[in-house]
């Protein structure tokens, strides 16, 4: 598998944790050198596993939050 | 591969839409008969197919909110 490198640029806030300690979270990231994006994941402990997640724009991320604040 | 039965329980909004025509999208998706929960995911345009994602409880969905309303 190819190497992926990654920067966590920004922690942002843990959105829960698992009883084994993975979190998830809602960081800042740059992928492979380029402009951070928005990246809600699952993070072992000390960050050094990562499991599943989504990156997103800033645009989709204000899209995200506009629909879930004008709810209801 | 296992079944996977889902249901969109509610289509809450789209994020944004690729040049292909997949929309990134939330919605409520009860998986397997559970009781639904927020699902941020790609779909292609008619929702024939998905693609990664990640689902998000009402906490987790609440607390991403309140970190993105409380940045400046």
């Amino acid at each position: 598998m190819a190497d992926i490198k990654y920067e966590i640029v920004e922690h942002l806030g843990v959105l829960s944790e698992s009883s084994k300690g993975w979190k998830k979270e809602l960081n800042l990231v740059s992928w492979n050198g380029r402009d951070p994006k928005y990246d809600l994941r699952e993070w072992a402990p000390e960050h050094e596993k990562m499991g599943k997640g989504v990156t997103l724009t800033e645009e989709e991320i204000n899209q995200l939050v506009k629909i879930m604040n004008n709810k209801e």
